[in-house]
């Protein structure tokens, strides 16, 4: 039985891994609370960036002597080995908790088993406490990464009504107003990369970097990436401009270009465009979640959302899941899932 | 002072006026509650078909002698004129009603002045009660008839998140889902005519009819409109089965048709397409709502929801303000108000 409180504890635990979404890449965005015997909250904890405390440990630290006698709430099994830092598991059981509740089990071989050690010390373990709501939130990247070995990718494109992502004659800014624009730097600032086709860097030169309500980079950036097999962009592109890690990749395609990503800790990725990029990664089945900004607006010419997709009849279409429909001002995010996405089987995959 | 009572009984008065969208024209679609000297709820009427009485005539015939003392609530001001049926502020100062609140005032200098006539008799008269609502609501198309002299346009569109209406090979069947068609049925049956261009009869032959849950054809149909300059459309085309009556018609332009179409007592259109009819209706400025019917599939080429608009800039762009996003099933729907849209000015014009 999980109790009501447990069920709040849980919530914000989900919360507070969704806080440092983006930081913790490669390991996962992980929430924790902590409640006394009474049940109420004594310790709240996110994973540090890598090197740094996992949530339990943050969470423990706060709650002090509050914690023996008391519950932990996490969003994924606490780890059972020692990486950078030492085993979660342990920490739980020097702190005294009696029982733990856990949304997601560890999918990795390596760092998995703290759910089976802290019931051989005696401890009541809960395991798969709302787990889809879990795997559907912050952790979602990282279990695609942990599950099939490659970054999950996000893909992002604002168009109008009509589809079309610029005009006829180029121009595209800006097709969708403000408040959407500043949740496009929020995207970004939740993801590990951000990536772009060299047709995009071309036409449009973007920066892709995450700046705040004031137009300033802000301090933590995310890899810039263009995938450029030509050689094409120039060296006066903006995205070269040295405000933030920028890698340009001759990879051979979508997947190639993700391997790199992986090696190099990238989990979640945000597909920026342009349409042709775009394509490559829906062809491969490469997507996993899509976010289209529609302005309400019409064009009638222009290039579309997504370049060919070798589909030429409508039984054929490319089907996806509606997720979530919000408004962003005057326009709308629309986000969605292709309907058979990955994260299918388990991996091996390691974890610090 | 509107009091609570009053204002849902203005609610009610604009859902009866809804109910009976489709069926009146020339007539507008009024919807009328009477309330007894108490505030109860008396009667309640909408428009019958031209000819039949009015939506006040038949809230006071409900209400019979509570409605004496009590108050009429409508959402046009009630006509001063006779016409097919005796005027309704008569019938409301025989009825002995001692208030009238009315939403939005008489537009037309032939059937005006029903407030006026009620006030010189000595009742209590609030015209302009909740006006906007009812503006927008069912009497939108009717005002824009009395304004602007042309029926009302709703530009209806099924299209994929890329903004495709069809695939590369013109097949379109089904791109939205059952939801979705089921409330294109409703919606044309909310129409007096619902308008296709040759083009969308020669690829997609469609029947055009309202057909109900189970398939079958509604007692009441609009009229089947096809644009067709060149004398395209085959005799064999189902447009022309006979189920409900066809106007083929070989009008210049929209302009044209649309005259062709009010002198035919038309008072509201669903341009059903295809992309050519639509642009040339935009390019216009002949288009008073947007409603999308977007499915969550990509395609990646195919025709798109608009044909050529002459924008080649994105600053040029046709701006549309967006008013509802609903779920239909599996798929959305977004409506929309093109930014400039009709009804300015008032302009004389008979009604029965």
């Amino acid at each position: 039985m999980v109790s009501p409180q447990e069920r709040a504890a849980m919530a914000r635990a989900r919360e507070l891994g969704a806080s440092v979404l983006g930081t913790t890449s490669p390991n996962p965005p992980v929430g924790a609370v902590v409640l006394d015997a009474d049940g109420a909250v004594v310790g709240e904890g996110a994973t540090s960036p890598p090197g740094g405390p996992h949530a339990e440990v943050h969470a423990l630290a706060r709650a002090g002597e509050r914690a023996r006698g008391g519950t932990a709430v996490v969003t994924l099994e606490p780890c059972a080995h020692t990486g950078r830092t030492g085993p979660c598991a342990d920490a739980l059981l020097a702190a005294g908790v009696a029982r733990v509740l856990v949304a997601v089990p560890e999918p990795t071989g390596l760092a998995g088993g703290g759910a089976e050690r802290l019931r051989a010390a005696g401890v009541d373990v809960e395991v798969g406490v709302e787990r889809e709501a879990a795997e559907e939130g912050a952790l979602a990247a990282w279990l695609t990464g942990a599950r099939v070995g490659r970054p999950f990718v996000v893909w992002k494109a604002g168009a109008t009504l009509d589809g079309r992502v610029a005009a006829a004659d180029g121009t595209s800014r800006w097709i969708t107003g403000p408040v959407a624009r500043a949740a496009v730097h929020r995207l970004r600032a939740g993801c590990d990369a951000v990536l772009v086709g060299s047709g995009t860097v071309l036409a449009d030169d973007p920066q892709l970097t995450v700046r705040d309500a004031d137009g300033r980079d802000a301090p933590r950036q995310p890899l810039r990436v263009v995938h450029d097999r030509r050689g094409r962009v120039p060296a006066g592109a903006r995205v070269l401009d040295g405000a933030a890690p920028t890698l340009v990749s001759r990879a051979d395609g979508p997947a190639g270009l993700l391997a790199e990503l992986f090696d190099r800790d990238v989990r979640r990725v945000l597909l920026e465009g342009g349409p042709t990029l775009a394509a490559a990664f829906l062809r491969e089945g490469l997507v996993d979640e899509v976010l289209v900004h529609l302005a309400p607006k019409l064009l009638g010419a222009g290039p579309s959302l997504v370049g060919d997709l070798g589909i030429s009849t409508i039984g054929a279409a490319l089907s996806l899941e509606l997720r979530e429909v919000t408004p962003l001002g005057g326009d709308v995010q629309i986000r969605l899932r292709p309907t058979g996405h990955t994260g299918v089987g388990p991996r091996a995959d390691g974890r610090d």
